[in-house]
């Protein structure tokens, strides 16, 4: 079997095993994000933000991706919320198979959100879905205007894109404005929302968000 | 053949391709530097910083990789500097037979100084030896003071760190002292130098640990 057919086994057997984790995703009525962003633009600082405003009126939980380290699943625990780690050693991104494992020992039941943290990869974890409903990128002002144009694989399967750490863009000499510019230009149909998590400066509109995801997701378990 | 068959093909044809363009830089007495790091640590600021002061002085040109656009060759360009651009399409870091391809077209000879800019990824360039010297990797402050142990493979096989956007640190509520600790931690013998291309501190201890890399090879080929 050459290179190309193993990879494209690959990726056959992920999208497999990403329909089967979408059905039980369903069948609990609950809605899945696969978060995503290059290393350090906040995805962890991010998740404590949301879940400090939402753990008492949603039932959420989080799987965390890294090839090393259950730092970030410790720091979603010291919010009272539940986590689990996944560290895949050499691997690049989380795969299906991985969630399958994961939530055969971590229980879905019952839960309206569970927000998986890929690995800080902008390349890779775009090949592999996980099942999930909507794919979150995270920008951050920080990396430059230019990441969307550069990465443009991840950014184009993004249903939301988040212009993070939105206070340090003029330290950085980041024209936010231009971010967002390119952003549309490689995804036009992509929410985009700029926020800091330090500030707290559109934080608002990205639970908003998250909290209208949940309320139509509740209505069409209803409406079943 | 198996996945794990493949994936060792694959890194001993590298191995190989690497081995023979190490010969062709050798047999140029040029010094090659591999850099890599996260999307937007700051690659391409870094380069053009450290070409506007070394390309009266030195011999050099830029290879850039990047999945899609040729932006960062043509930022080099407009400094005078030669640069070749390899655009990898999906793949995730650049490896040993995209350079030799591209030396193939882009002639080495006589340059003192040749700096390969990796695709932005803190994973899988690790990876993929290309022939080079010296692998210099920017964690940049934004990022977090967590990073090296979260992307061990990265650091541990560095040879020089350069602590990148070293005036964003505390604006970022980042510990640069506990970044370079966290650096140490994973890989002692590393250099690090703590910089920041917008305010130009730190600058010149990076040009001169180049400067005696060149004249280390340069004394060599002379004794040779």
């Amino acid at each position: 079997m050459d290179r190309i057919a193993v990879k494209t086994n690959i990726l056959k057997d992920n999208q497999q095993a990403a329909a089967e984790n979408r059905r039980l995703f369903e069948q609990e009525g609950t809605v899945v994000i696969n978060l995503m962003s290059a290393p350090g633009a906040g995805k962890t600082t991010l998740l404590e933000a949301t879940l400090r405003n939402m753990r008492d009126r949603e039932r959420v939980a989080v799987i965390e991706g890294d090839l090393q380290t259950d730092l970030d699943a410790e720091r979603i625990r010291a919010l009272g919320v539940r986590s689990r780690q996944i560290t895949t050693g050499n691997v690049c991104h989380l795969d299906a198979r991985m969630i399958a494992r994961a939530i055969a020992v971590f229980p879905i039941q019952g839960l309206d959100l569970l927000i998986i943290e890929n690995v800080g990869n902008l390349i890779c974890p775009a090949s592999y879905g996980l099942g999930e409903d909507f794919r979150v990128v995270i920008a951050s002002a920080t990396e430059g205007a230019e990441k969307p144009k550069k990465y443009p694989v991840m950014f184009n399967k993004a249903d939301v894109v988040l212009l993070n750490k939105a206070d340090l863009a003029a330290p950085s000499g980041v024209d936010l404005a231009e971010l967002e510019r390119n952003v549309r230009e490689v995804n036009p149909k992509a929410v985009t929302i700029a926020l800091s998590c330090r500030t707290g400066e559109g934080l608002n509109l990205w639970i908003d968000w998250l909290q209208e995801a949940i309320a139509s997701r509740k209505t069409a378990s209803v409406g079943a």
